[in-house]
Parts: C-alpha cells; structure tokens; sequence
C-alpha cells in the first residue's frame, strides 16, 4: 500500500509506539484495544488519495475517561494519538504519518440530551450525522449540515464540515454551541454554553472547530437544532451551459432568497449519476434546488428563482412532489462522489474545494472547466455553488506519476485562482496533510505561524494528530 | 476620579510607560502624540462603572504602519498598549490598569471596499456602525449590527458585539469575514477571506473576535453585508406582565418565525423612556418587534406573532409604519440605557448581561426581577429577548460603598442563576476587568487556562491590553 510517493507526505519524526506503551494500553482497554492487521489498516485509511502507514494500534473509546486515559498514556511515551470517527475525511486527516495509536470513538455515539424547546443537542462525537437525524425525526427537528458521506459529528466538527444545506443554515462553525474536549495533557475543559449567543473571552470553541484532532479530542458536542420546515419543496432545472446555471445562482443570492440548497452537477456528471443511481436525468448543467419555509414563502421563493432561471435559458423546473421523490433526487446528488470514483475502476480522486465570493464563482469555474479540459484528465464537477463552493474530482490512476502529477497541477491552478480571487483553498474538507503548502499560500507565513505557536502552547509535545495542517510547530519567535 | 476601590480593579503590575519610550513615540507620531491631562482623562473612561488611572499618553493612529510602530515600540520597552475605538464599551476594556499607551485609531474610519455584488465590505476599525450605514445606504446594503452605542466596528469586533438584531443576523461572531492584525510584536497578519466559509486550519478570525485587544490590534475588518429588505414593518404591543410578553416571545422563537427584532422594555423603564425620548408608550411590559422580508412574508410573520401575543394577553398591535416612526422609536429603545442613567443624576450603573437558552428566559427574568425589586435598588430592564438575553442596570450611588456592594450581589447571584441554566455571564458586553470571576465560574478554571496560554503564546510580554479577560497569563503547565 506503501508503494506510492504521496505528493505531500514525507516521512518525518516518526514516533512509534514502544512495547511500553503498547502492554500499557493493552493492560487498561484489553478487548477495547486492538494491533491486528486488518483493524490497523482500516484506521490508516481515509476517503482521500494518499497513503500512509498504518497507526500501531487502534483504541476503541466507550467514555470520556477512556479517551481522557488514552491521551495520558500517549502523552506519558511522547507518542502521538490520532482520533478516528466515521473514516469518511478526504484530506488524510486520520493517516498516521508519524506513527501511533488510533483512538476510534465510534461507540460514543449517544444523544446524551435533546432540548427540543431550546432547539439544541448534546451528543458523543462518534453519532452519524444519519443517526442524529434518525432520532430526531420524531421530534419535527433536524440537523441540517449534511457533506456527502454519513460523517461522525466528531469528525464533521473537527474538520468544520458542510455540504448542501449550508447555504441557508451555515457549516459547524455557525452550529456548534459548546463542547468538552480532552486536552493533550488528558485533562478534560468545557467551553461554550447552551445560550445561543457569548462574548465570555476567547472563543474556544471556535477554535477547536475545524482543527483537524491537532489541539484536543471531543467527547460531547451541543449543536443547534432546526425545526423541520413546514414546507418543503425541491427541483432540478437544466441549463444551456455551466455559465448561465452559475449566473442564475448568483442573481438568486445576491437577491436575499432563503435558497436552502442550490447544487450544480455539470452534463458528464450528471450522465455518471444516472448511471449510478438509475436516474434519467438530462445529461445537461443542472441545478438542484430545495426551499424551505412557510407554504406561502416556499412557493415565494420558488418563483423567484424559476423566473430568475427562465432569464438564463433554464428549462422548465422539474418538481420533486413527495419525500421519497426528494430523497431519491438527494440520494443521488450525495452519491456523485462514488459514482464518479465508480466510473473508472482502481481510480484515485483528487478532490479540490475551494470556495470564491460568489461574485467571482462563474469566472474560477469556468476557467478550470477549460484547464480540465485540456489536461485530458477524467474529472467529475458538482459544487454547493450558493456558498461559491465547488469540487472537481481528477480521476488518476494511482499507479500513474505522470497522471497524478497533472492531476496535482490541476487543483493547483485552481487553488491559486480561487485565492487570487479572494477566496479559500477549503470550504469544507480542510486542510490536512495535502493542502498545508496552500494554507501558507492563502493566508500567509505570519498567520501560520500564529496557528502553529497555539498548537505548541496546547500540545507541547505534539501528540495530538501531528503532522497535520502545518509541517512542524514552531515557538512564534 | 480614583477615590472609587473598584470591586475587581485590583493594581498589579503596574508597567507605566518610560520616558525614553515616550520621547520615543512623542518623535515619531509628533501632533498624532499627546500627554495631555484632558485627552489622556478621555481615553482611560468608558460608559461602565469601573474607574482606574488614566493611561501615560495617547497615538492617535491613522493607518497601518502607525500601529505596527506603537506597537513595536510599546513592546520593545514591554509597556502596555491599548485599543481605543469609541469610547463606548462597559466593562472597563479600554482601561489603562496597568498603565501604558493608549492606542486611539478612531481616524482610521475609512471603508476601504464594498463589494456589493458579494454582500462584503472592508473597512479601517475607527469607522462607528452609523457611519458605515450611512455609506452603504444607498447601496441598498445595510450591516445589521447595533448594540445601543455608536460603538467603532473595532471596538464591536473586540468585543463579540451583538444588539438588537442579532436574533435574525448574529453577532459580530457570525459577521466578521476576515481581519488584517498587529500582533504583539508589530508584525502584521491577515486572517480569513471574502468566502463564505472556509474549512483553512484554526478560526483566527473567530479567535480575534472578542479578543477584547489582548491578542492584536485589528487594522482592517470585512463584513458580512445584507440587502435592504425589500418590506420592514414594526409593532409594539404592551402585555400584562413581564411573564406574558417572555412567553410571547419564546413561543415565536421555538416556531421558527424569522423575526428580525425583539426586544423587551418592563413598565418602569417604559417611564423613563417616555420622559427621556418625549414618548407616550403605555408604562406596562412591552415588546418592540420588527419583521424583515418580502411583502407577503413579513405579513406572514406579523400574523403569526399577533395570534401569539393575543393567546398571552398582549394589547392590539400598535404599527409603525412610516421609516421615520420606526426611527422614533428605535432610538428611543438604544436609549433606554441613557434614559436610566439620566434618571438618577450622578449615578454610575452596573450593567448585567446575562444570556440564556430561550427555554430558561422566563424563569431567569422572574427570578432576578423578584431579587431586584426586594433590594431597592433602582434599577431599569431591557432585552434581547429573541436572543435569551437582557440587560440590568443597577443604578448606584458612585459614593455609596453599601449600594455599590449591593448592586454586585444582585449581579452575582443573576450570574450563577444564569449559569446553572445553562447560559452565559456575557452575551454581548465582554469580561474586561468586571467579569473575571465569572468567566472562571462559568467556563472552568481549565478552559481559562488554555486561554491564558495562548494568550502567553501570542504576547509573551503580556503588552496587549493586559488585565483584562483574566488576570494573569501564565503558563498551561
């Protein structure tokens, strides 16, 4: 697995896990603690393109004090621990880098309170984004961020996930209220509260969001809730070209409509999801739609954006009248990532992400449609074009350099475009170890610098999730 | 002005600023440099109840580069150095309880861009809410923030700011795109981007905001912008307790009714009102409302809230309809603060800030409603209620030692009371030198710690404001 020269990993401060170690947490977990093959493989392997070799050893946490116990041994042996939800992060967010032991809390996966009144939850960071939603159907409330796979809350918190309702709702930056976290140390805070709003000094909880596991572990998470909407109604619409579905999408944000989702699927993208999913949808640009509200702002909002579309060259809408019409028409849009990486068998996808101020989002797109194009690389294009995000996959043959190579190339020019443009290499997948260089790009050796010098004061040692984000932390001076 | 022992003003670590570092500053910023007794008065108050000495002189900073050099010269003769915006914070902030520079940029007030067609907008940190407003209106773009000062964007920004709109729009957390920083040391960063969201290694935009200038001092802010709603309509409507118009409220809250504003103003506080801003309001509990959207939606959303206050006994709706009535009484709730103030000459008021889950609100207002009233201590009460948050104000007699400790009672027990359910000591005002305690009673001495180790982190030399948040940083472990 190992026979590949991943384009940003270099083996570095390996630290494996004595025997020392390994008999301790043998003694403290016993049938919770695993060195089998097949279970370290599992935990060395991401969604992503790249590979590492596997962590030592894997821990399966059920508590806090598991977790808490867990963090004091590797931190005890200097031998870094790695936190492992669902494994469904595209960035080598959990690929052990530098040797150690992987904590896998996919059994903390309790509500562990639902405040209806208050719209607000509080669950171990192993649930499902499925599994929350799942019980909480009953209650008419819904957790609406949903990226493409059925991502622990853990990891989606970690990564600062969205996906395709984010446009109305915002990603778990906007929708985490509070959390415990086990410290590098084992030691156990609390930050943030139930109270929708604070301004009680720095704002940790933010900060843990979307560190990747590199500052702390999480052991519960509060989010906030919505209630299910009244109405409901979603469509797709074809269009002429990617550019006139682009500016259609432009006219209707920057028009204030509630949009809840608008997802744009290019023509060769949506032949690869009829196929996949056994759709007949027009192999044409297609926007789909969702809106959310009150019956009379849902029909509202829709009529808005039809009219917006027929500006643009849009062909009719197509309505999707019933739950399982939408769930069928979602299913499908979720499931483009694998239908893509299904329509070219042994292939490896490099994912771009990166997100533009919506006003740039036709020109970034288009321009890398055109680079893609001409590369002659196999790609698969859908985007929360809303937020100005979107996502090329480059289909290489993992046994290709040349093709992987040129694949890099690809998400580099777009990266530097969309940051040109003032814009993020990252709306959603984070940086990980593949997109460190574009971090340093996008923000600054200064602003990295800072990062690091919080990760140093937090994690001394640098057991949590090394090697990930940024090369090496550093004193700021 | 020093005759007052402060309840959490204790001098420590007094660093008063050498006379080889203010010859040194008095070189460089010449006119943009002053010693005098009256400015430095001026720039060592705020609107809060807390006095202290006032700082050794004042920068009057007009762009990036004057700041970086204060900042560096303050750093290398390791003397504190503090933002100055407005003027307008509560919690002793700008308070120079260490001594040192006082830091004024409220003449970079420039808007750097709008960016209309993305709903952004960067602009220097010195511009207050109403300036920027008055620029975007007729752009058809507003910044919804507001708290009751015409506070600096600056100083919102350091401060996590919220306000009346925050129930539809958040808070400065939610707002704040991207920042340009001076750190400790006179470097300049730039965190964040013009993107809607961003997934690029740690939040230090949302780590800078409400930093309280004791991690960097901002040099420029982007916005988040909205369009003009296209229909505004407000209401007051009066009820016949405090308990009726909290349930009203929540009751909207849990139904998902996008209300732009809600704020409660109880019978007395109405009195004062009306006599400060020449009114004629009912004196009985009251809600001010206004409902942002499309003709048909803010119908929707009036009808929906009427029906709810009728089932809790709120009087017939009371419609503002023209812009300038809506003025009127608008301004007449952001000064409701001065009201009180005015009401009792000579006093000094000591301001709550609690925050609550909205399902706790009635309880937490009653209760402390009860306390307040058994005290004697005059008092008046207003909310954000939409948000689970109001504010007390204490009104004491600075020369009262004995109503001075009785209106910190009333404000302590407030605090655990808001705690125990869940919610936060500070919704929008910040800890400044006043909530120390508290941010330790409510997040964990643990969480308090990390704080101050990144805070030790970034500004080694504890120059940044210092004091302030918590009282000293000293090292995680």
């Amino acid at each position: 697995m190992n026979n590949l020269a991943p384009s940003s990993f270099v083996a570095q401060d390996m630290r494996n896990a004595p025997a020392a170690l390994l008999d301790a947490l043998q003694q403290r977990f016993g049938a919770q603690f695993s060195r089998a093959d097949a279970v370290r493989e599992q935990h060395g392997r991401d969604e992503g393109a790249i590979f590492a070799p596997p962590p030592d050893a894997v821990v399966f946490a059920q508590s806090r004090e598991d977790v808490a116990d867990a963090v004091r041994l590797a931190a005890q042996y200097r031998t870094p621990i790695i936190p492992y939800g669902a494994g469904s992060s595209l960035e080598g967010h959990l690929l052990a880098v530098q040797g150690g032991i992987s904590i896998d809390v996919s059994r903390m996966n309790r509500i562990l309170s639902i405040d209806a009144d208050d719209l607000t939850v509080t669950v171990q960071p192993g649930i499902t984004r499925k599994q929350l939603n799942e019980a909480l159907r009953h209650q008419g409330l819904f957790f609406p961020i949903d990226p493409g796979a059925d991502a622990s809350i853990g990891g989606m918190t970690a990564t600062r996930a969205s996906g395709t309702n984010a446009v109305r709702y915002g990603t778990l930056r906007e929708n985490v209220l509070a959390l415990e976290v086990v410290l590098a140390s084992g030691e156990v805070i609390r930050c943030g509260t139930r109270a929708k709003k604070s301004a009680a000094g720095y704002d940790l909880t933010r900060l843990f969001v979307g560190s990747e596991g590199t500052l702390g572990i999480f052991t519960e998470i509060t989010l906030r809730l919505y209630p299910l909407p009244e109405a409901v109604s979603a469509a797709i619409c074809s269009f002429p070209s990617i550019e006139a579905a682009v500016r259609t999408v432009i006219s209707t944000i920057q028009l204030g409509v509630p949009i809840a989702r608008v997802e744009l699927i290019d023509a060769a993208t949506v032949g690869l999801v009829n196929r996949h999913s056994k759709l007949s949808l027009r192999e044409e640009p297609m926007l789909l739609m969702e809106f959310h509200g009150s019956p009379a702002s849902v029909k509202e909002q829709a009529e808005t954006v039809q009219e917006l579309a027929g500006e643009y060259g849009g062909q009719a809408f197509e309505w999707a009248h019933t739950p399982e019409e939408r769930t069928r028409l979602w299913t499908a849009r979720h499931n483009a990532y694998f239908a893509g990486v299904q329509s070219k068998p042994g292939c490896r996808v490099i994912t771009t992400d990166t997100c533009v101020p919506i006003s740039r989002l036709a020109d970034c797109l288009l321009a890398s449609v055109q680079e893609a194009e001409a590369s002659g690389i196999p790609y698969f294009l859908v985007g929360h074009v809303g937020d100005g995000n979107f996502h090329f996959g480059y289909l290489i043959d993992p046994d290709d350099p040349d093709q992987r190579m040129r694949g890099e190339q690809l998400s580099r020019q777009l990266v530097a475009r969309a940051i040109e443009m003032d814009g993020t290499c990252t709306g959603e997948h984070g940086i990980g170890i593949h997109k460190m260089d574009y971090l340093v790009q996008e923000t600054g050796a200064g602003a990295v610098a800072v990062m690091r010098s919080i990760k140093q004061a937090l994690d001394p040692d640098n057991i949590l999730n090394p090697g990930k984000i940024f090369r090496n932390p550093q004193p700021l001076r």
